[in-house]
């Protein structure tokens, strides 16, 4: 398993915009091979946000940033004024998973 | 949705010792309420590990901090030599989640 997490710093007063801007997206991702799945973090830090995305593999992950479904999803709209920085992107391997049983 | 990652850099060279310690650890959080999955993650900068659990909620993962389960998975062995700094906790809330459909 493989997560990517782009963290955003918004400017503040802007984080609604922020979450529109999430919400009214084109995903793109329910149809790229080996995404697992994908959440928008709110951090407890003031305007801390993380972009979160799942995938079975590295070479899941690389392949999305080279299709042409990543490009459109990343054309969509811009950011300019929202963000207060560039994001920043951290990759990481599992090293170790553990699920909940199924529970009755 | 609810995430916590805490945040460990591993002195130079220990970090076999790190992983180590987690996977002969007891986890405790099989029976835990609200409990989803836990991943520890080792990121692309050296000595940069996370310990990452989803819960159902803030409060389900606040249940866990003050349980006896909790003290129990906490008080096994040290990690002292091993980590370079305290770790640093950061608290997520999932504003959007989209996960991947079931496939054939």
């Amino acid at each position: 398993m493989f997560i990517a997490m782009n963290r955003f710093s918004i400017t503040p007063g802007r984080e609604a915009d922020f979450e529109t801007a999430w919400r009214t997206r084109e995903s793109y991702l329910q149809s790229v091979p080996g995404f697992i799945r994908f959440a928008l973090l709110k951090g407890d830090e003031p305007g801390e946000y993380i972009s979160h995305s799942t995938w079975e593999s590295r070479a899941a992950f690389e392949a999305w940033t080279r299709s042409e479904a990543f490009r459109a999803a990343h054309g969509q709209g811009s950011l300019a004024g929202i963000i207060a920085a560039p994001p920043r992107l951290s990759l990481y391997e599992a090293v170790i998973t553990e699920e909940a049983p199924v529970r009755a």
